[in-house]
């Protein structure tokens, strides 16, 4: 069973740099504690073509769990619902679970239901909608072949909402039950390219821990460079004593370069 | 002639979340201001299957200027440029050019030219390699069929000096000649379903300029939502007045809906 995943990022405010893409972000780690392994994150502008070829894409690669953000509100050009739709050559219908939904928190809020907020109970046939916590939009659950695909809105405190209480533990249950751990030591006085045989070294330590070097300092003037160490594994006890053996060398060995290690 | 661009990042620190990608958008608002039209930021992990597939498929696809950052240091995954000469088909080799910029540099700072500092004069054969005027790494500027391919690293201050001195001058040069203006609005007390046929109607008025809404506050309970107004033109006194007429209009039927304009 693969447990591959994608992030989707929809809108054209990313791709002129007017926003920086913190969701992508929060998704990756959270997906990465959950112990899939996320493969790509791809942004893409509000636009048909776009939209439905990287839906395409992922499943027909087998992609486990793609997650894509942006597109459900009511504009013009929240559209992600309906090129989903068309990606999995589905009819775009209004879903009776989404309908009562919008329905239910526009009642309470006293909001009329107007044409654009019809739009957010039309779903893909199939999809079972994600109650918004925060604001009306539902989010989409929709599977295709071995793809489960999970539109969120792109308002964070709305797309974290629906995440955190039910895509989370769907997640969970479905996942690969990894654990995902991991260290940092910032190192003070050695450059990064003197720290590369070291951390090819503690690579070879183990055939599943990974180590990648961060450079923080300046380069050459004053070489300051974090390095993190990370493994995701079934067994926790296993995974720390791992972890633990590398950074041990790690320690050691920049030590004997003449670093200091300034935090662990 | 095409003015699409892509910005690919490479790191595994953005797939496990553990970085935000301020580079790309940071990029992504240098080249829509120079003009150009960016149509994906892909993030792929520092592996040779995925990097040299999207570097390839952007190749096949004729985007004109493709920008990747990250994987250029001394460290063992940093193998961006023996990737991309894969992705070209090309040899990878050591640069003349390069290896007299990495030399000058280590001799400047009595630094040792060792393995892993050499390999930063390695690049695709024909490539043009970009001072650094921060650290170490040249970036790289190579050309395939009518792709422009610049790889810069992904240290922030690093992949910023060698933009703004080696990379923006030429990208302007070649560029489209446009100008990008935009103006945003702040409106509170209408909800974004609300706004959402204002917007659309304004979107009418001009066939390009480019609206879009982000929330901010509350949907229900106090909304305030941002109105970004866009537009690249090769006449600045044409856009700016097809903007003012659009703003204008926005401005009237917002108020008219009872919302109030916080700041223009």
């Amino acid at each position: 069973m693969s447990y591959i995943a994608w992030i989707i990022s929809i809108g054209n405010e990313l791709l002129i740099g007017k926003t920086v893409n913190t969701n992508a972000a929060w998704l990756a780690r959270k997906l990465t504690l959950l112990g899939y392994d996320v493969r790509r994150i791809i942004t893409v502008p509000d636009n048909e073509e776009d939209e439905v070829e990287v839906f395409r894409d992922a499943i027909k690669r087998g992609v486990r769990v793609v997650i894509s953000t942006g597109g459900l509100g009511p504009t013009f050009d929240d559209k992600t619902s309906e090129y989903l739709a068309k990606a999995l050559n589905r009819k775009y219908v209004i879903n009776d679970e989404a309908l009562k939904l919008v329905i239910e928190t526009f009642k309470l809020k006293g909001l009329e239901l107007t044409e654009p907020r019809l739009k957010q109970a039309k779903m893909p046939e199939g999809a079972k909608p994600l109650p918004n916590p925060v604001g009306t939009a539902p989010g989409i659950w929709v599977e295709e072949d071995n793809t489960i695909i999970i539109a969120l809105p792109g308002v964070p405190a709305e797309m974290m909402g629906i995440f955190e209480n039910y895509v989370e533990p769907k997640l969970r249950e479905i996942g690969p039950k990894l654990h995902f751990i991991e260290r940092s030591i910032t190192v003070k006085g050695v450059p990064e390219a003197d720290l590369a045989p070291i951390i090819e070294k503690g690579m070879k330590m183990s055939n599943r821990v990974y180590i990648k070097s961060h450079p923080k300092g300046h380069e050459i003037r004053s070489p300051l460079v974090e390095i993190h160490v990370y493994v995701s594994s079934e067994d926790v006890r296993k995974a720390e004593d791992e972890i633990n053996k590398v950074l041990d060398f790690l320690i050691f060995a920049v030590k004997e370069k003449g670093g200091e290690v300034l935090s662990t």
